[in-house]
């Protein structure tokens, strides 16, 4: 029942064996989590997609990774097999440039719920990552998605808040 | 047509729209991509997991992993927008112990086609580096999914090796 | 916050990018929209269809049809891109011939929720009319999907209904 | 809006066609459905999976076969054309073994909803049930899933508990 | 096995239920379907999405609903029951807008296959015209999805190109 | 490489986990395949769904079952984790009645294709099995699914064809 404090891994029964969490006795609370992921393109890449996508910022790699990365997060029960199916309140996912050859993805979750929304967050920061390498590929096999990870996490028993958020 | 020579993305037409590549007139080749993804788990962690996982290598938290991957693999053109929908012929998820405090996951794609399975590889890698996060998030927040990059690449116009291949 | 008093255009953020919209403040209401699509066969294929369909209305096509469209409504948040995941209460597809040439598909769908289903109701009476042509098909290249839209909404902010209603 | 004691089929209307059952007036309350599925593989398989799967109980055809079932249990109201969309509270599936020849699923889904989960436990059984077969049809064509049954159900308007159960 | 000129359905079998179509003995060719979906959306609401979109095209309802086209059509055999699963060769989704109130959506998809593109090109066309919808319902519920058809095919049996096209 | 002549399971490599079997080097023939299923539902219900569905054989109960065959079938490698993502020439679901108490659902597919199409045959019939159950479940919580077995394979290595085919 715990979310972090005991040292065992909740998904595996006392026999080992792969199990979802029981969730049926918790509260629903409004629960918002905060997924990051930086994909490291090359200042030449960078530049393309930026004069494409910058100033307006409505250019259609951004946008494309972002409507990828909402879309991914709706099916992220369906992605990581022991996620509870569950709706979404809201998800936003931003992009930012990270000069000299970086986007920072930013990726917000939240539900009114009995469990969290970390996958979701983390879900969709990846698809929108991936989404990015897919439309860039082309130019370089280079790019690299480094450093996925969770910023920010409120409404369960703990919150939790990374030093960059 | 070339796939990653001229400095353009390919997957925006003349008019800046989002747009697929026609590969109608490409020749079906057998075409075979290698993903590798790294997620720092701590020492901690990485012992938990490795007591139920290893020395059999048959435990349930890289075994859910593996099977994600896979099945992650085989959705890649529903979750990224402009990839088209192809077969497999196979893929295969390996994940090994990077001591002291990680785990590489390995993600192979082959398909005799008219177009990459780059994209296949990197999203089987990707959904299961989000599953080893999901089954061990209970025992922390900082788990990082650190570094997602192609391998190595055959099959198609022009090889790819990465130094680390 | 407000559903459609104010001309803006919801789904776009202050940066002009697309973003879902927060339903997190909002009470779970009873919300039912109707939506209906007319689809022109052409005389004769209608005699073909009624002749297999008419009057016992349980002939293949319809039915056909009428399974598409609720399973289509169930998967509206997975096709439209900033729809909420939504449960449904209850979806409701009926298909009458409009002599002399043409059929209506209704679709109604209901939830208690934050938000409407009239994305619901119109995907599924799309789902139908897409199956209703893709069954007659071979019969003609000339049938149209002529009019689809939203006949009634209740139980949001304001309810709706459509002069044909 | 009887669950089960009047003769009728409620999943078609008044005009014979097939329909989804209203449940918008229902209370939501625990619901709890076990099912269970018996898949003879013969002796000579059984020793081969049970060799590779126990006594740790760990191994790759059970956990396949768990994890597929949790996955389809998810994913019944997509594979069932009137079923509702649910959320899942929990899923758990277990696999034991029938000597001499035969494995026995047993899914359990629990939801706090409007609808009873008997489909989600009976699908996620027979998911399974297919993943072993698929598993192991490299040694036989005659692998049989023999029964797949509602063991009990609990929460709805009547409990229902099978003699086996 | 002819695809249109004998007056019979062809997803009906002898018995009357319904059936796909066995497309085992055709040849795979070059197959290219247009289909074209209006949407009235009234002059103001096309002023705005126009002042957002235009002259740049780049706009994001445009492009939301340029992704959710191609995206539709990638997974029209899951939404259409008798619709033969496809891999597709190219799919693209074009947007204009046709003075003073309506937009005119355009989807073409292609595939060497042995059997035709239409059900793709018609659902990436309603798909996209439904989230635009979507996208601008907030403003007015008088928007009206108008005149789904195909435009034309080939590579079949018999070419077809409406008097539009 | 071969399909069923050697004690092993080919999902699981050297090291004991699930993988995929690599079709790369099979050579495309004309896969089909037949499975079998019964679905008891007592003499009560079997009357009842006569009523409706015979002698006409257009009833709703088979019809909404064979298009969940149909079209489960051709969701097959998303719900089983080792299967290649295929297409298919044609999918068939008939089901019979089998006085006093029982319906008989047989599924055929076919593919021409580098690997058998058993499993998308064995789905199709359970998912229209699951589809009866479903829709006659308001009148007992007895049915029973009961053997689920191939009938028949040819186009692979090695012909099958049951006892009862």
């Amino acid at each position: 029942m715990s979310d972090y404090d005991s040292p065992k891994l909740t998904h595996l029964n006392a026999a080992g064996q792969p199990t979802m969490v029981d969730v049926g006795e918790k509260t629903a609370t409004r629960r918002v989590a905060r997924a990051r992921s930086r994909v490291v393109l090359g200042a030449e890449i960078l530049a393309l997609v930026q004069h494409g996508d910058l100033p307006t910022r409505k250019g259609p790699v951004f946008q494309t990774a972002i409507l990828a990365g909402i879309m991914g997060a709706k099916r992220t029960s369906e992605l990581i097999p022991l996620c509870h199916p569950l709706g979404l309140d809201d998800c936003q996912v931003t992009i930012t440039v990270a000069l000299p050859d970086a986007v920072i993805i930013e990726c917000m979750a939240s539900v009114t719920g009995k469990t969290g929304v970390e996958m979701e967050a983390l879900t969709g920061a990846s698809v929108a990552a991936l989404t990015i390498y897919d439309m860039c590929k082309a130019l370089s096999h280079d790019i690299l998605i480094q450093e996925t990870r969770l910023i920010s996490k409120t409404g369960g028993k703990r919150d939790f808040h990374h030093a960059d958020a």
